[in-house]
């Protein structure tokens, strides 16, 4: 772990304008990371990030008892709050009403509030939209992450959860098509990378100027899906070092981008900053 | 079959300004039909469809020579282009290779352009992005229709293909979305419907007008997931006899909803005919 | 189509000690030809299959009626029984309950016996253990080919079945287990290229010889992925040219096997044939 | 935890025949504990195997050098060998490839013997039998557990994988036929609750007596399945508790099995107990 470059990307990400951190997400290779390495990144992290900043830890084991034990030891490093992932393992008996107990059960014990985390693409195992609104009723439960970039059920999410809920994209490839549809912002991989743009996304939506957010979605949307589904950990690590960030090495058995994958990225990234100047002139 | 009610519904939605209408989708129930019935209901159609009117007919078989001597027929009998379906029976074997081969061999033999037809939710099959920027080469390929709700997907489609290429949602819970991004219009089973909202949703991108597209979408996007993942043909179905549309019978096995899907139908049709009423006031 | 070389090759086959034929299944490429052909195939292959085997042909529509109809022909035109694959096309609406009023409808109006058809690799549909079950009860259904290499599932099956009602494999890669397991026999695409291996392996298990059943199965196991998850339909109609049968073309989009697939075959048709030979001497 | 009880069983085990022991698979809720538990487990049950067993530790951790780490834990804690899982949370990232990468770094450095765990049921992800084939080329790669009720997958593997190279089944369904097919042996769920009939199915195998081996099989297939597809964990803790083992709970947020599934537990669990007696008289 090379824990002065996370303190140093978190010094520049403070000047970029975001409303918060998530430390230890997929993409914060909590999954690669021992007991011992996971508190020593919130406690890095957490002596960077200003009050006023939402700071959320991801958490999430296979048992329960482990989770709450994860939560704890978060909360007590310095989280404000958890994203729980769905637990995995043993797939075919997570049901939705599994879930509901899970998700139930953490959130009565947990010292801090929980943003749920639907993360279908690695776990194989969704959130319904059902589920979700059962457990917004909850009052530690504050909001969910969904990553999927299928639009229709994060729709169905937004209609049947309460207005207080926070349903919050982790897609960066449909963040403006999200943030129109109702969700209340976004925990991107692409943030990382490129934060001024979905920045700059999310107050175009404020401002109502679409046409601004959708020329810059545009090119984020590319950007996104190199850093996450098609070259995963590895290309935003990638994309970090050439964005003026510490990317450094992801770890094994994943792996660096091929120089080709490289120099599509680096067209992405231009591409991004070129939109990015030219609507800030 | 009830040929009568078809051109019935045809000279209601003629009232409605759609531009043009698909007939024998996998909505129209192709798939159900024998040869026979499949030129009478273009026979049918034809002869209510105003030439002004784009008519496309659904065709489509497991083998290369079955598809052009369907989409030989439907010319024939007064197809103006052909929405043409991967083949899907032999699944394992049919790779995008596979796909670039079958669309350009058909598209050489067919006297009518074509457009593909991407419906992985019932083949299986996907036209991958990088497949169909292949085939907007060919001359006599017009266009797509991606039927997926993943704008992930549908933008990447976007980027790779020419602006000349008409790429078309074939989902009507991201219509907005798609039209915000890029895609030239829609084939919708909603349309079929509730071809207002539909059109008005259209007419508000044109006019710049997002938060008229936006009101309308947050209501036609469930309505949408019923008639089409929700409960089917039969959901669809029972909401054209409900909207003024003749909607008749879905053929076995596939059967009509129960009295509480059609009771949930039924409220999303008032609600979406209720905030189209407010925003013509 | 080359009527020809079929009813060749059934000349061929009636040597072999086959006990039936299956024409027009999925490795028969119903999929592909249109209704005239059908018949043509069933007439020419009627023909030759003498009065005492089982004669059986597939058949299969997504629409109750289309099925019904397409039986009557087959039975017209000379079929013993068919072999009736699930509907698939609106795959979401495919239910068990679709499944059980689908074949109960089916079996009623059908003039010949009806044996069910599972092929989840190529459909998507499975059909469940205990839906076989049920449908076991109808006097006019009298069997299933299910065609995973899924024992558990198979097992099941035979489980839950009554003892009169045939369960057969439509798998080569597991006959000796299947059989073992208590399945009736095979319908089986590696059947075509090589029905005396299959033929021993099923006389070997009758007379108590595992060993030779084993050693026969061991060679028969990889030549039977070859010919259809490996290689597909073109892969067997290559053995069927390299084993002294008329193999021929398939259909597009469906295309031969490279050179290389081809070496392989022939070798694993030259070991098949030699354990054949050693058992035999 | 109970390491109580898992002394005792582990005594009760003693006396059955068995050759070895997996302590902390997927049965052994490995995903469910903390490292500390880990290796409570590992000395508890070290303690109660006689050296001449086998006693293997799963393993398995989402990057190389955890699993690295994890297995010199326990092999410092008295592992034999390890069953190492694949990496699986970001799935689209392990390709065959990556794998093979994998489980080389990790044969490398382990100082104890690595046995291969495919688990797609649980994690998504295969080891296909070209891999193994090639990992079996590693000297400190033994073997490999496939869990898997596909035959002709394991079939692959053991056409393409060296004789000296273990493949052993972990799916007690399908034991006599992995077992007739060349596979060495099994670390099977089902033999934690009905290790004789497991070993007398090896036993019978051995002798040839495959009608023995077959009628075992034919009960014990069904308690298989519902000691590991059909009532998960919870299926499995009540059937020992049935049969004088000492079960307990498992972890939430996995729960017991129903009334109505211990029943079925019960019976198939007599049903076995039946069969075994018949044959021992």
């Amino acid at each position: 772990m090379d824990l002065q470059s996370l303190r140093a990307n978190l010094r520049s990400w403070n000047q970029t304008g975001v409303k918060g951190y998530v430390a230890l997400g997929s993409t914060g290779e909590r999954a690669h990371l021992d007991e011992r390495e996971y508190l020593e990144v919130i406690e890095a992290a957490r002596a960077e990030v200003p009050v006023k900043y939402c700071f959320i830890v991801g958490a999430g084991q296979q048992s329960t008892v482990k989770t709450i034990a994860e939560i704890k030891r978060a909360a007590a490093a310095g989280a404000d709050a958890v994203l729980v992932l769905t637990p995995h393992y043993y797939r075919p008996s997570i049901t939705q009403e599994v879930l509901l107990d899970y998700y139930r059960t953490v959130a009565d014990a947990a010292p801090v509030e929980i943003i749920l985390y639907s993360m279908p693409g690695f776990t194989g195992i969704k959130i319904a939209p059902e589920t979700v609104a059962l457990l917004s009723e909850h009052e530690n439960i504050i909001g969910l992450k969904d990553s999927l970039s299928d639009l229709e059920e994060l729709k169905a999410t937004l209609r049947l959860a309460p207005d207080s809920f926070a349903v919050l994209t982790g897609n960066g490839t449909v963040l403006h098509e999200a943030l129109l549809a109702g969700a209340l912002g976004g925990i991107l991989a692409v943030g990382c990378v490129a934060p001024e743009a979905c920045i700059e996304i999310f107050q175009a939506i404020l401002d109502g100027d679409r046409d601004r957010a959708a020329s810059l979605q545009n090119k984020l949307t590319p950007l996104a899906s190199a850093v996450t589904t098609k070259y995963g950990i590895g290309g935003l690590k990638a994309a970090l070092d050439m964005n003026g960030y510490k990317g450094g090495f992801v770890r094994a058995p994943l792996s660096a981008p091929t120089d080709r994958a490289r120099e599509e990225i680096a067209l992405l990234l231009n591409e991004t900053q070129a939109i990015l100047d030219m609507l800030r002139v």
